[in-house]
C-alpha cells in the first residue's frame, strides 16, 4: 500500500431528504439505511482502508458529529477527525483538510470523496481509484470519477468529456469538456443518448501539489485564510485557529470553485455501480425486498395487503400497516412520517413547515 | 330523586375492534374516545347521576379495572365497585348486581346499561328512562330500550314490537314480538322500512323482583349460584365467595338467557341520539372533523394532502401524513395502526395474529 496515499471522506453533511430517518443529531451518513449492519461512513472508511494506512484517512466533519464518529469507527486516530466549526460547503473543508496533510507529507495523493454514497463492487471502485492515483502521480490533473448514466436522471451534475483527447497512457480518463447541474428531463434525456456524458460522483482524486496550486489559483480567499495556519496545524493551536477563521470563509463547493474553471480537469470513466442514495425511491431500489416489493425494517411490523412500501420503524414498536401502496413510512426518535413515494420531494416542505411551528429540535 | 332507583353500570368488557387505542389494560370504556375531554364510563356515570343517587350506582367490572374506575370516577363507593374474577358475559353480572342491591333495598328499580356507549340530547334519554322507571313500579315488566333506527345497520341487534298492546298508561311503551341479532343486509332493510323494529340499545329497565323472578324462572343455575350468597354482599364475605362461584357460572348474556325468553318484555321506543360504539366508522361519523374531513386528535400532527381519515395519535409525538384517503391512523403505547376504514373488520384478525406471534401484552 502506497504510503503517500491519503483520503479525505467528507461527513459534514445535514440533509432533509431522509427526515426523520436521519435528522440533525444523526445525519444519514451516521445510519445504516441500507440495513447491512454498518452505517455509510463506516462503509466508506473500510473502503478506503483498502488504499490508504489507517493513519492516512482523514475524517472531515462537522464539530457535533466527534463523537458519533468515534463511536462507529473507534480505531481513528484522533487528529484524523477534521472538524468543522460550521458548514460553508465543500472548498473550506478539503483546503482545511490539504494544510493538514500538507504539513505530515507533501508528497501526498489525495482521494476525497462523500461519506454517504453506495458503491458497490468495491474491487473495481478500487481498481478505479487506484488508476487515478497512479495518473496523478505524474500529471498536474484534477480528476473526477464519472459514472455512465444508466437513466436520463434529473438529480445528478453531469460531466461532458471528450473522447478524443485520451493519454495513451492511462485509458479511461479523459479530458472534462463541461459540467451541467442538475438538468431539465428533456436535456438528461439528451445526454444520455448522446453517450458523451457520465453523473458527476463527486470523487476526486489528485496530488496535493495539483490541488493546492489549483486554490491558489481559482480560490485564493478560501487558501490565504487557511496558508494563515501553517505550523499549527496538527498542533494543539489548530482548533482555536480554525474556529478563528471558519466563519469568515465563505460557501463555496468545490465543483463551482475549482472543478468548472480549471483547465486541467479529467474524468475517469469509472465502471462500478454507484448511487448518491440521494433519494427514497433510490434507496428503495437498493434495499431487499419481500414478496410484496416492501422494503422493510423493523422487528416489530406485521403487513397486510401492503405493496411497494418502504418501511422503517425502531425494533421495539408494534406496527400494523393495512392498505398502503407506494409508501414511506418511517418512525425514529418519537417522530413518524407516511408519504407516498411519489411525493417525497415534499419532505423538505414537511421539514420546514415543522422548523417554523414545531421547533429545530425536530429536524 | 326517588331512593328507589338504582343504576348498574356494566363495565367489564374488553374489546379488539378499537385496536389499539383500545387494549387490554385499557378497554374503551376507559378511554376519551370521542375527544370530549372526559371517558365514556365517566359519561355514563354522571347521566345516571341525574337519576340515582351516588350511593344507588353500581359500576360491575373486572377485578383488574378496580384502580382504573376509582381513579376515573374517585367518588364512588367503594362497595359500589362490583368486581367480577372472570368474563362470564352480561347475565352472572346482572345476578351478581341484583343479589347485592336485594340485600340493601329489595324494592329497587334498577336500571342497567352498558358504560361505553353515546348518547345524545341526554334529557330526552333522562325522560325516557323515568317513564320507564315509572311503566316498572307498577307492572311486573322486563323494559328495553329501542331506538328509532335510522340506517339499516347489519351491526346491530333489532327488536320487533307489537303495537296493538300498548298500553294507555304507558304511551311509547310496546310489547315486544321478537328479538333478532345482527341481520344481514337484506333482511336489516325490510325491518327499516317495516317500521316495526327498533335497534336494541342494551338497556334495560325493571324492578329487582321482576328481573330476580325472571332469573329465577329463566336462568335458575345462575341465579341458585348467587343466592348461595346471600347474608355475604356487601360484606368482607362478598368477595373470597364469588371469586370461588365465578368461574363454575358459564357465560350467557341477558339477552339470550332472559329476555328472548321470557313473556313480560317491552319496549320503550326512546327519542334520544345513541350509538354503540362499536366501529371506527361510527366513531369517525361522531367526530369532529377539520376542512379536509378528517376526525383528529393529536397536537404535534401535521396533515398534507389528507382526507377522511380519523387519526389519534399521542400528543407528544411528532406526525407527518401526507397522501392518505379514508384511513384509521391510530398510535397508543408504542403500538402504531394505519389501516383503510373500509377495512376495519380485520383488525380482529390483526388481533389475534400478533396475540398469537408476539404475545397478550400488545393486545
Amino acid at each position: 500500500m502506497d504510503k503517500n496515499n491519503y483520503c479525505i471522506i467528507m461527513a459534514g453533511g445535514v440533509g432533509a431528504r431522509f427526515w426523520p430517518m436521519s435528522r440533525t443529531d444523526h445525519p444519514k451518513q451516521f445510519i445504516d439505511i441500507l440495513g447491512t449492519g454498518r452505517t455509510l461512513v463506516q462503509q466508506t472508511y473500510q473502503r478506503f482502508r483498502k488504499i490508504c494506512p489507517a493513519e492516512n484517512i482523514f475524517i472531515v466533519t462537522n464539530e457535533i458529529y466527534r463523537d458519533l464518529v468515534l463511536k462507529q469507527i473507534p480505531e481513528i486516530p484522533e487528529n484524523n477527525i477534521v472538524l468543522e466549526p460550521a458548514m460553508r460547503n465543500t472548498a473550506p473543508c478539503i483546503a482545511y483538510a490539504n494544510y493538514k496533510i500538507n504539513q505530515i507529507n507533501p508528497d501526498a495523493k489525495i482521494v476525497v470523496a462523500p461519506s454517504d454514497h453506495l458503491i458497490m463492487n468495491e474491487d473495481v471502485f478500487i481498481k478505479n481509484v487506484q488508476s487515478a492515483l497512479d495518473a496523478v502521480s505524474n500529471n498536474d490533473w484534477l480528476v473526477t470519477l464519472g459514472i455512465k448514466p444508466t437513466r436520463p436522471d434529473t438529480g445528478y451534475g453531469y460531466i461532458q468529456y471528450d473522447d478524443q483527447q485520451k493519454d495513451a497512457l492511462h485509458l479511461g480518463i479523459s479530458k472534462v469538456k463541461t459540467f451541467t447541474e442538475k438538468p431539465d428531463a428533456e436535456l438528461a434525456r439528451k445526454f444520455l443518448d448522446s453517450g458523451d456524458f457520465l453523473w458527476n460522483a463527486g470523487i476526486f482524486i489528485w496530488s496535493l501539489r495539483s490541488i493546492m496550486s489549483a486554490f491558489e489559483e481559482h480560490l485564493d480567499d478560501v487558501n490565504d485564510l487557511f496558508r494563515e495556519g501553517e505550523g499549527k496545524y496538527n498542533t494543539p493551536l489548530e482548533q482555536p485557529f480554525v474556529r478563528e477563521i471558519y466563519t469568515s470563509c465563505r460557501k463555496i463547493s468545490i465543483d463551482y470553485g475549482i472543478m468548472e474553471k480549471a483547465p486541467n480537469v479529467y474524468v475517469l470513466a469509472a465502471d462500478f455501480d454507484w448511487s448518491d442514495l440521494g433519494t427514497w425511491g433510490s434507496l428503495y431500489d437498493l434495499r431487499k425486498k419481500d414478496e410484496n416489493k416492501n422494503a422493510l425494517s423493523g422487528q416489530g411490523v406485521l403487513l397486510y395487503d401492503t405493496h411497494n412500501c418502504i418501511i422503517s420503524m425502531p425494533d421495539d414498536k408494534l406496527v400494523v400497516l393495512q392498505g398502503l401502496d407506494d409508501y414511506i413510512v418511517v418512525e425514529r426518535d418519537n417522530v413518524l412520517l407516511v408519504c407516498r413515494k411519489t411525493d417525497e420531494q415534499q419532505i423538505r416542505t414537511f421539514v420546514n413547515d415543522i422548523k417554523n411551528n414545531k421547533g429545530e429540535q425536530y429536524i
